[in-house]
Formats: C-alpha cells, structure tokens, sequence
C-alpha cells in the first residue's frame, strides 16, 4: 500500500507538475502581453546596424553617381525630370524600394539665361569696335563638354541688362573693398571685376552698386581655388584643378525659398508678390567669368597696385585700374561691356518623396535629403549625396520589403528641386508642412556633397546631436587608413570639450549652404550635413575647384574625387548608422548637456567679445549667464534622469515623454521676433555664436544708443528664449 | 493493481489539473501584463464625474465668495495680497487641496490714481471760479462702499493731465461719432464726453485726440445699463442697477500683457521697452464719471439735437454742444476741466499656480484659470469665477489627497494676477513657458466672471470644443428649471447646424475680453470660457449693471444675481465636467468636423460679403473655397478613423498620435506672418470669421489696390493655413 500511494503520490506530483508547466507556459492567458508591449520597448538592433553598413556597397554607389550624372540636370530642365524619373522607378523598385514615393511640385521663380542671345562680356573701344570677347562656353576636354544641355556660365537672378563703363578690380565685393577704392576713384558708372569668396554673390553686386558701380563681373581665382596653378597642363584632366576657362555659376540671392512666395509654398493657388519687391538680389547686372578672361581683364589694368591681400597668381601685379586700362594696352580707353538677357520664368519644380513608414511611432518623423538638381552634370555637387542616399534607401528598402526591419519612426527621404537657385525645394517644403514638420519631426539629416575629397569625414550639427555622430562614426573604418572614422577625424580637426577631452569638432550650422537651413533656422529642427573632406594642410581651395562648373562630372569625380567610391561609402556608412539609430533607438539619441556645452562655448565668446564694451554702457551681461548656467543645471538633470531610469520596463507614454523634451529641445530657441525681419533665421541659439560671425548680431552694437539698442532688445531674447528652453529639461 | 493505475491515473489527472489551473492562473508569467497597460487604456470613469458633481456645494461656493470679497482687491494691493495668501492656503491644505501650489511674480507696468491728489472733475467759468464739481467716490448704501481701499474711479493708463475746454458729447467716442460732430463743429481744444459701450475704453481717447480734443470723459449711459431706470430708488441697493453716483473702472489700454515688456515675459531682467514707445492707451487724460454727473453736463449742452441713437434716457435730449453749454445754463461760458494724477509703477503682481499630476500623460496639460485681482471688492468679477474654481478645486484635491481618483492627464490651476489692467498675469505666463505651454496643452478652460445671471450657459469656445461642452452640459440640471443646463441653453440661444440640427450656439473668441485671450489667440490652445448669463429678452444691460463698481460686492451678488448659488453650481458642474473629461478621456473629446463646420460658417459669410466685390477686381475666393472643403474632407476621414478604430486595444502610441493630432489642430492656425504687426493675434482661423467684426481683416480690402493689397496677403495666408490644418488629419 505504501508503494502505491508512493506511486500516487508520485504520479500525481509528476501530473501536477506538468499540469503547471503546461498551465503556465502553454497556455495563453486572456489577458496576456499584447505584442505591441515588447515593441514598444525594442531599442536600436546593433547586428541590423552591422548588417545594414555591410551592405552598402562602392560598386553600387559608383552606378549611381554614373546614372545621376549622364546629362545636365539644371532645375526644371529635361535633364532634371529625367532624375525625378529615375528617382521615382528606384524608390518604387517592389524589391528594394520604399513604402511609397511621389513626386511634389512648386511653381516657383527661376532665373535662365537666353539660348539664343547668350551673355556676353567685351571690351570695346570708344567706337564701340570689339576688341575682346569672354568665352561664352568652357573648353571642351571631354564629351560631357559639349552637350548642349550644358547651362552658358551666368548669375542667376541677376537682371538682364547693357552696360559698360571702365573696369577697376574690387577684390571680394566687400563693402570695405569699395570703400577702399571710393577712397582715390570716382566709381560713377564703372564695372567691377571682383573674385569669389569671401561675402556673399550678390552681396558683391549689391554692395557695388551703393558706389555707382553699374556692373559687376566674378571670376575664380586660382589662387584661392588652384593652390596657385594656372596652366592648361596642371588642371583638369591632368588633376583636380580648374582649368583656365572653368567658370562657376551661381544663384545671386540672399534669402533662400522661392522669391515670390516668402513664407508660403509656392502653389498654384498662392499669392506672389510683385518682382520689383523681391529683395537680396542684384540692382546691376553680374556675370562670371574664368580665370583665362580674367587674366585678360585684371592684367591690363591701370592704376595703383592693389593691396598685397588683393593679389592673386595672375600672371602679372593686379592694379586698381585706373578706372579703365593703362594707356600701354591695346585696350587703352576702352569700356568692359556687360549684355545680359537673363529672363525670369515661372517653372515646376519637384521634390521627390519616399517614405518607410514607422512601426511603433509613425508619427514621428526622421527626415533625410539632398537637392538632385545640379548646375551642369553636378557629379559631386549634388550627385555625389544623392548616390549615397540612393544607396541607402536601396539597402533599407530591401531590408523592410524582405521584412526583415522596419523602424520604430517614420523615416523620409527628400530628393529636392531647385536648391541652387536657393534651397527652394527643401523650403517650400518646410513651408507647406510647417506645423506638421515641427511637431513631429525628430532630426534633418542632410548630404549634400557628400565627398569634397577624402581626408576626414566633417560634420556639422545642432549640438545636441553630436553624440549619435560620434557613436555612427566609431562603428565605421575610415577609408584608407586602419582606424575609425571617428579617431580619423579627432586627428584633423578637434577641440578639448571640458566633459570629453579632445573630441572631433562638429561645426554649427549657421548658414544657409545647403538644404538643412529651412529646417534648422526656420522650423528649429535638430539637423546637421555630413560629408568627407579635405586636409586642410594640403590645399588652400575653397572647395573642390570643379564646383559649379562644366567640369563637375562622373570622369572628374571618379578619377580624382574618390576614385574607389570608399568615402563615399564611408559618408553612406556614418550617415545611415545615424539614420538607423535615429529611427530606432527607444530613447532618442540626444544629448542635453552637450548642448548646454555649447551655449556655455557660444556665450564665452559673446562675453569676451561684449562685456567689457557693454559695462561701459551700464548693460550687464550677468542675466545671460545665469540663464545659460540655469540650461545647464536643468540639462544635468534630465541627463540624470535618463540615465537612472529603466526604459525598457517603463510605460512607452514615459518613453514618449522624454523623447518629446528631446525632440523639441531645438526647437525651444525659436524666437521669431528677434529678428521680426529676418523670419527665415529665427532659431536663436545661433544668435550666441553670431558675434564673431553674422551682422544680424551683437556686431551692431555700435551703431545704437545704449539701453535703447538692438543689442539689449536682442539679448534680453536670449535670455528669455534661453529660460524658455530650460523648460524642456523639467518633466510634469 | 487496475484499482491502483486507476487511482494512480485518476490522481495523476487531478494533480495534473490543478497543475494547469494553478499554472494558468496561480503563477505570475515572467511576461505578465504590466499595471501601466490597463492604466493606458482607461478612459473616463462615469462614477466618477457623477461623484465630483454631487459634491459641488453651494454653501462652499457662497463661503468661497464672502472669503474673497471681504475687501477690495485691486491688483498688486494688500487686499490682492490676502487673496494671494488664501489661495495658497486652500491649494496646500493637506486634505482638500492639490499636489503643490505656489506663487509666480511679475514686475508689471500699473497705472493708479494719486491717493492723496485725487483725480478732479469740474465746470468752470471763465474766471476759472469752480461751478461743479463731479463726484470723487460713489455714494455709500453699504459698509462696503465706506472701505478706505475702495480706489477712486480711473481710466487706468490715461495719463496724467490738467486740460480744459468746451464740451461736446460724442457718443460712443467712435471715429464716425467725431467724424459726425467734425462735420459742423471745430473740435480743437474741445472736451468729449462719451458713454461706455460701441467702442474700446482706450480707442475712444485715442480717436478723440486724432480731432485735436484735448480730454475725454466716458460715462455709464443708463439707457444702455439700466434700461433706462435712473432714480435712486429703483436702482442698488434696491435692485441689481447702478446708482447714479456708480462708475465703471477700467483699464485704457488695447494691447493685453504688460505694456514695457510685449512678448517676453515681465521678469526682474527683462529689457523693459521706453514708455514713450507703448502704444495703445490714450494719449490725452480721460477720466470715467457715474450718470448722475453726466446728466448735470449734458443736459446743460447747447449745440443742434444729437441723432436719435445718440439719445439716452437722462432727464433731458441730448444735444451735441455749442462746444459748450447753452446760453441760459449756469454754465453757459465754462470750460469742462479735468485735472488728473494718475501714475504709473512698476509693481509685483502674482500669479498663484497649482497642479494635480497626471497619472498616465503628466506631460499634457489641462489649465485651468481665472484672474483673481478686481477693481474694487469683484464679487461678480471675478470672484463669482474664482469661487467657482476654488470649489472644484475642493472637490478634485480631496479625490486626489484621499487616493480616489488621479487624472490621466496633468491639470493646472491659474489664478491669475492684474487682468483688469490687461490680462497681465496669463499674458506674462503665456510668454514665460510659451513652447513647453504650446508643445503639451490639451485646453484651457476659462471662467472669469461665472454668473452674469442665472437664466442660462453661455459659452464661447474654439470650435474643436463644442462638443465637450455639450456632453458635459447634458450631464448638469438647470437651476429653476426641470432640464438640463443644455436644453435651457438650447432655448435661450441656438442655431441650426448642418450636422445635428438645432443645437445651442457656441460664440467664437475673437476678442480679448479675458484670461483666454493669450490661450487663444497667440499660443493657438483650445480655449473656452464659460459662465451663467442673462435672459437677453429681459433686459438691454450691456453687462451687470454694478460691473467695475464699489457695488459689486458680496451683498449684491448675493441679493441680485444668483442667491441660492446654484447657478455658481451649475457652472461649477459644467466647466468641471469638461475639466475632468478633458484630463480623463482616453481619445480627447475634441471633434475636428465640427471645426470643418465652423470653418465653412465663416467662410459663407466672407463670401456673401466679398466675393462679388473682389471677383470685379479679379480676385477669386475659389482657392480658399477648396482649402476649407479639403479641410472638410480630411477632418471626416479622421473622425471614421477614430470610430473605427478599438481605442483600448490600440497600443498607447497610436492612441498618443490620435490625441496630438487632435490637441494641435488649433495650433494649425497659427500664422505670425498673416498681421507681423499683430503677433499676439496669431490665431488666423478666426480671420476667415473677422470680415463682420474686426478691422484686421478683408474690411480693409478697399482701402488697397487689387491684387496687391493686404486682403490678397491675408487670402493666401488663409489658404495656406488652411492647407496647414489639413495635414493634421493625416496619420503618419
């Protein structure tokens, strides 16, 4: 009997404790887990992240760059449709493609020159005889040269126009580069040739035409962009550089979006205001020009010798001019004439979009672009980002169509339209969608041109995103070395951050160079543009000297930018590692004190810069400092917080929580009545790092009465907007 | 040995039984439902509502009321002081009152009169020998009026100022009013009396002196306040009219928030602006008097009979002035002169703030407020609102301190500080916390004064709310009555909706008649402001007749105006029914077709108003005619989204994304750009309802040419804005 109850027993307890293994694990409960719990908490997948930056492939990107670069692809031209169509078939690819891509048009202002009166630039006697022509077309080196799609070299938006006059060399187009030669010359009725770089294209015209100046000619220096080279045989196709007849084209306009519609997109439908408001472009006609006619122009000057900082590697001492040529040149009393026929259309313009759509926050938005028009082929300029974006697309798409990932955020691609004539796509964009851009969208990514050349990768950003650069840029060997792209990068350009140490420095985004400036200035999103790029040790060039000319092509690109498409693949690599983590981290990769760092950096600046001069005026900067010192108290907190919760084990409305004072954190500096004027520029964080930079600033401090300036108007926003933003590191 | 593999069997069955019971349901999974996923889902708990509106008292609200009222509590006074106080010490009370509590200063620009100069009034002769005096205080029926801080009549920001000269009455003080009396009077130099109504405090001074007038009194016409009624013993304390020594207070001024410091908030660092630079107040001295002293001026007017709608019901026909008194008054020859002190100081003016967490969505916010300062003791207004919000104050801390009940959401309670003088307190809030404010407020819910009189609700809120409203109305009886507070509303003020036929009618917040104003119109929140109001079929009163007065005290409104409180209860119960299904709900009560309905009721009668008019100038309405269906459209499929959709099945983010969508709808309508020169009116759907009421709209389209005038800008703002919205109704 013992032996049978001891076998009852037994039986029963093996029973039982199958039963409750069976109860337990094989059976659902009714109220079990819904799977959106475990989702919801599902952080960034670190073998996805390998597995996607494997993928990305040089040989792909080089097809790419080949594909994008066949013809000219000027805005709105053929040759731009053309790309809209084939970034519409690979975004649509049912293997590799997007959820979905469409295309978005804007009729907007665009500036041409006239096919059959092309511009012209002369020298003309005082009986108008013509005694030299400019080139009307760069030299032909190779088939890309001669299509006929290729755009007469011009400055857009400058107006059509017949002048001429005596020419005197300016420079920069500064303003004090006129008021240097206003000093000994009637400028009344001249023409100016200046150099590019160092103030704005139109500036250069606008700012001649305060003296009288009645037309402005640019030309490219080959010193600041050739490390001096001018002959035939050391330029393009024998290297990078510039040849003697490579002219750069550019847009002539201070604001970016399109003219007519400030502020609106640029629909059928919306109102235009009338051309003669349009503001920021030149009053007299500008035309550039290479550096062989230049030659011809500047070396025949008369006058004073320029200043040594005027000089260039000419063949000969630039002059002032007298104004007009010395009496020894055959040009001798003769006039620079100027015969402009640009003529201003309305066009559709496209943004192509693509989207994959999130899994557990659709509503938050990652937003990734790059313009896909070009002056001419545009291999680097914009090609060269638009292969690395197609690339990435094609390894996520066919990750999401193979159902292998999808991520947690909505991701967007941007192809924009019309960003050389400035930034028009990307703005009439913002524009559109305004508020339902800022309220969800969590970071702009923007590559642009991705490789300038490729030393380092560079990068800049608002600060609170340099953190998840520096984590994408660890994960990625750079090109050409046995280090990372990260470590490569500390070696070319760092600074000592007071938390780090020595660190890569990321640059801020304080212009308007490319696409990024709608969303950061004027929506206030988290944005930055990654590229790779020069050592700053090996040449002087402003930028890869192609830019903007006939030159920019896939030979130019493949055979001296990145002839093993490797920092291409090293750009796709950093860049979608910080998409991928963007989308799909739980926790948004943003970093509060680093942005307190940076206002701290900002404001050290302003305050050697300001405080001593403003004590003098009675105007204490002490305000400012304790609102920054309050940013970074309150950043310390929220940083503090973070790092002691569980979020994997908290409600995803917490989760959310955070994010949301993550995402909005830029957005908190938006002031747009500090600058009422200048609404496109309205996020102020900027405004700290102005001093040393930008005129809309504490610079003007010196033109108005104490206590009643700008200035003060200027930095009590700061305060408040610096208090404003403190709020976004206080939970409830 | 069968009988034992039975048992044996047998036991192993049972054990293996309870095994998988005790398995299933005895044994917490490792992956069990975490607490937070039922908390997610819960929406608004009936019980409850039917619980917090039994418990809504009206002897709390009549001791809530006598409290505050005990003496006069003009902004930044000792009486204002001791209501500071007391509100602090209902929020922190242990067992009724909220999570925290505290006070918020500013240091706000006032005007107040002179204690020891007092504010002068009088008639007289050429040899400047004193005829008449006005009256300095009202007259005193009750202890109340006899207080020493019972402030002199004033027109606050008018400024200090001795003028005199002939007098002529003007009206409403309107531009067409002066326009009329310009027409065959020199008014240089002249004195204006006006009443009260048709026109702003402020304008009536401002337009008198652009007629070279030189002073401006405004008094209560009792045709417009008393219907008619003038003696003294028919008007308080023997029944709810004003007596005729009664003047209405009130500040001068148009712009709301503090006057030195427009747009960022009045801290001790902020950059104040010159006073020379404030715009919107009267720029010559104006003084308010009671009718019984207007009557002893107009009466004695020479000059032709003023038009029939200028007539009042004082003893006598009202003449327009000779300038000046008739020939056989005792009068005839004197000048009017006005001799005023008033001055302007910065004082601190507090803001009391109170909280109750949210339990799943702390980071959004339903606000809650009123203003707490009066002119005098503000029985009616405000302290009939305050009462009322300190009584489901009450109710709700005593849930919450009990453990019965936490929001789903955040709510916060504002007792805001200086209204009168310019809503000054929820401006300076509105700037101080601008982006964490517009990023996480779900509504604000305004109740200033809460009883007007006690025939019915009246309630003005954005269009997205009516609903809310409704629901909650439906839910309170109507004192007096055997109906709802929603059918007796039904009755007294309705109007015929598309959509459900005849429903109450809920007005628009175009003005900046109180708290709502900066809510509203600059951060774009949801707002509402509700109250218990007249039977309009009863009398004419522009408003309670004891409004701004030293009659409006306990004993007034508790004689005249609402004497059981149970209309205080019934607001009570409305607004905190709202409150509660605000901060519970699990999708936000908010309903974006009845916004496409509101949207579509102004834009028919833009174009009844317009459309003919503006087509012979070429300009089409059909843009915008589209934008507002598309609108329509999209607001419907949303709305099937939501009904569609098994809101507590849904993941918490999914239902997040529906709530923000909803929540910044209002926000949608936010254009800076549509009036730069109006910033704090940024809110632009009331535009579209503007044409009939506001001249900051497409009235002004006649004053421009065609196609390049403010009306084109504000159409394509409209359109553009519209557009905006839309996206708000689509997901991702």
């Amino acid at each position: 009997m013992l032996k049978e109850v001891l076998l009852g027993v037994l039986t029963g307890a093996v029973a039982l404790t199958i039963g409750i293994l069976l109860g337990h694990f094989a059976i659902d409960k009714g109220s079990s887990v819904p799977d959106w719990v475990r989702d919801a908490s599902r952080d960034v997948d670190e073998s996805i992240i390998e597995k996607f930056l494997a993928e990305l492939d040089t040989n792909q990107l080089r097809e790419n760059l080949r594909e994008l670069t066949k013809v000219p692809h000027m805005a709105t031209t053929p040759g731009d449709e053309a790309t809209v169509d084939f970034m519409l078939k690979r975004w649509q690819d049912p293997n590799t493609g997007l959820d979905s891509a469409w295309r978005e048009n804007y009729k907007v202002y665009l500036s041409f020159p006239n096919k059959t009166s092309p511009n012209k630039v002369s020298v003309v006697d005082p009986a108008n005889t013509v005694q030299f022509t400019a080139r009307e077309r760069e030299k032909v080196y190779k088939p890309d040269q001669e299509d006929p799609e290729v755009v007469q070299p011009y400055a857009a938006y400058s107006p059509a126009g017949n002048v001429k006059g005596k020419l005197v060399y300016a420079n920069q187009g500064k303003m004090s580069d006129y008021e240097l030669l206003n000093r000994t010359l009637d400028l009344t009725g001249t023409i100016a040739i200046t150099r590019y770089g160092g103030e704005g294209r139109s500036k250069k015209a606008i700012n001649a035409a305060k003296f009288g100046i009645v037309g402005v000619l640019v030309y490219t220096e080959p010193y600041d962009m050739n490390d001096g080279l001018v002959s035939e045989s050391e330029t393009y196709p024998h290297s990078w550089y510039l040849p003697p007849s490579g002219v750069e084209r550019g847009s002539y306009n201070i604001d970016f979006g399109d003219l007519l519609t400030p502020y609106l997109a640029a629909k059928d439908d919306t109102y235009r205001i009338p051309k003669e408001d349009i503001t920021g472009i030149p009053p007299i006609p500008a035309q550039p020009i290479g550096f062989e006619d230049a030659e011809r122009l500047i070396c025949e000057l008369d006058g004073d010798d320029a200043p040594n900082e005027w000089q260039g590697s000419l063949n000969c001492t630039y002059k002032l001019g007298g104004p007009g040529f010395k009496s020894t040149s055959t040009f001798n009393n003769s006039n620079v004439h100027l015969d402009i026929y640009n003529t201003e259309r309305l066009e559709y313009s496209a943004n192509v979009m693509g989207i994959i759509r999130g899994s557990v926050e659709p509503d938050r938005y990652v937003i990734y672009g790059n313009h896909r028009d070009s002056w001419v082929h545009g291999a680097i300029d914009p090609s060269s980002g638009t292969a690395v974006m197609l690339e990435i697309t094609r390894v996520l798409g066919k990750m999401v169509k193979e159902g292998k990932w999808r991520p947690r955020r909505s991701i967007i691609f941007g192809s924009w339209g019309a960003e050389e004539f400035g930034l028009i796509g990307s703005a009439e964009y913002t524009e559109e969608y305004f508020s339902k851009l800022s309220e969800r969208t969590v970071a702009y990514i923007n590559v642009d041109i991705s490789v300038f050349a490729n030393a380092t990768l560079r990068a800049s950003a608002s600060p609170a995103a340099q953190s998840v650069i520096f984590t994408a840029s660890k994960q990625v060997k750079a090109p050409g070395t046995t280090t990372t792209v990260y470590e490569n990068w500390k070696q070319y350009s760092n600074r000592t951050s007071p938390n780090y140490g020595i660190i890569p420095n990321v640059g801020f985004l304080t212009g308007a160079g490319s696409d990024y400036a709608a969303f950061m200035h004027y929506l206030g999103i988290t944005s930055m543009d990654i590229s790779y790029f020069y050592d700053r040790s090996k040449t002087r060039a402003r930028i890869y000297p192609a830019y903007h000319t006939a030159y920019d092509t896939f030979d130019y690109a493949s055979t001296y930018i990145d002839p093993g498409f490797t920092s291409h693949q090293a750009v796709a690599r950093t860049a979608g590692n910080v998409l991928v983590r963007l989308a799909d981290s739980l926790l948004l990769p943003f970093n509060c004190s680093d942005y307190a760092e940076s206002l701290d950096q900002y404001l050290g600046q302003a305050v050697t810069a300001f405080e001593e001069k403003l004590a003098a005026k009675g105007i204490s900067m002490e305000p400012l400092k304790k609102a920054v010192q309050l940013f970074r108290d309150t950043a310390a907190k929220l940083d503090r917080l973070i790092r002691d919760s569980d979020l994997a084990k908290e409600t995803p409305l917490k989760v959310r929580q955070m994010n949301d004072q993550l995402m909005l954190l830029d957005r908190a500096f938006l002031d747009p009545l500090a600058f009422p004027e200048q609404y496109g520029f309205r996020y102020e964080a900027v405004l700290l790092k102005h001093p040393a930079t930008n005129d809309r600033s504490l610079m003007n401090l010196n033109r108005h009465p104490p206590n009643h300036s700008p200035f003060v108007h200027v930095m009590s926003h700061l305060f408040a907007i610096t208090c404003n933003a403190v709020w976004h590191h206080t939970g409830m």
